[in-house]
């Protein structure tokens, strides 16, 4: 059991008018952060170099633990596998600036056939590579704060 | 108890690689609802022409629900209050295109001062304007979805 | 001999750091008046319901005129054609707020063929409709300042 | 006399609709490797730390070479000062991808007191700095193709 890890550079852009990352490009962070674990099965099509077998995203939570100010070096998302179904797997991240947790979230997507415009279901080489980084969810506090009213955060 | 109606114009740019609106993107949308609801509240000072009264974002949930293709008309945000507490409120979401829901979303946002660099009480005003659109969650299915892990969906 | 006015919506997002408009956002602007001049030519193909015409941007040139602070109105985008060839189309803008202009700009478009990946010459449908845009350079200092080094301005 | 090289991260959502980066996004690279070529002078205030120096841009040019497609390795973006003035610089810049030329690009800024809300001269240490990046033009076709009409590309 293993996390993913991925350095993400920022962008002096993803601040806003208040000089501090924007709680949107967090989101943005997490698409690269997917993508890079998931290059491992990407496949390019010389005609249409284009990758066909991007999942789509069901549904994000995220929580911002601490303000993030732009700086040249990256932000660690560290990446795991929470659960996976048939057709739906649920990816937990933690975005850290050295040993301060700026946010943790959590993303389900679900398998897609972009040319056929339909869900599907994971292949093998997609179960097998998610699998390497199954663990139990390590944000338990976060699915406590959320059982009585959806939304509300400690 | 009243929603309020935000009709978000889309950009095309909003649209990825696939030829639908991004999930990202559906975040810059609730932003600017949610500044469209706040705006009786906005205090522009002459000299310094900013906003300086906006919260800060705690937490989002969304739950896409169909795709969204770009078009020049709007989508329809409408937007609620779901928690009002001392120092922080839950603003629930509805992004729709006529009678379709695209997404659902809820987020929690502290009341901020920016110049002193912390978290402060909601003011008299606030609490008062966001009284008129307090209404109890909408959402059950999603609590109850999400109340087993946390991140599952149906 | 008309212009076509755009009024474009802006986002709170699209302010930098400084608390302005950044530099970068008045690109989108740009795109969303070109698109919307261009409306009367989009094809939908309800298989596959993407517009499949668009041009390619060959290059574009912008001179900043004064900086623009978000606020919930529109800008207005006057676009008008400078310049048709075979291949290749000359979109020139103002940026406006009321009467203050904000930023001149120019693009260079290419007619494109995304199925087939390569360059085409206009349709006559298209030249028609850029015609009634075609109005010699309203910006003959641009032009001027730009003539001796490509890049100095006055 | 050299250049400054800015290996700039790209990221999957920075291509369009048709699978391949947007025209707008070019402008954000650009950005990314100014920030990088001016880091040396970047003061960051402890109390607030934010950067305070930043210039404004006044205008670009940008002229497209080739479609560039999202891949995880970065593109470069050489950087050099084609002019200095008492409070007006030129940057100018090449987008490669390995050998291949994607753009070329111009960017006028000036310095700006932002505290102040007004221009202001250069410092001797910026003088310093973009003297040692100062370089002829090394884009004389491009000077050449615009002289006729401002905006026109062979």
């Amino acid at each position: 059991m293993a996390r993913h890890l991925y350095r993400c550079p920022l962008r002096w852009a993803d601040m806003d008018m208040y000089g501090i990352i924007n709680n949107v490009a967090y989101l943005r962070y997490l698409e690269e952060a997917r993508r890079d674990l998931m290059a491992p099965l990407a496949i390019v099509d010389d005609e249409n170099p284009l990758f066909r077998g991007d999942p789509v995203v069901i549904s994000h939570t995220i929580d911002y633990k601490r303000p993030l100010i732009y700086r040249p070096r990256p932000v660690d998302v560290e990446t795991w596998v929470s659960q996976i179904q048939t057709a739906m797997v649920t990816i937990d991240y933690q975005v850290k600036d050295g040993d301060q947790l700026c946010a943790t979230a959590s993303t389900v997507i679900a398998p897609f056939n972009h040319d056929a415009g339909r869900a599907r279901r994971l292949t093998a080489d997609e179960r097998a590579l998610l699998e390497k980084y199954l663990e139990a969810s390590a944000q338990p506090e976060a699915v406590a704060s959320r059982s009585g009213s959806g939304t509300v955060r400690k």
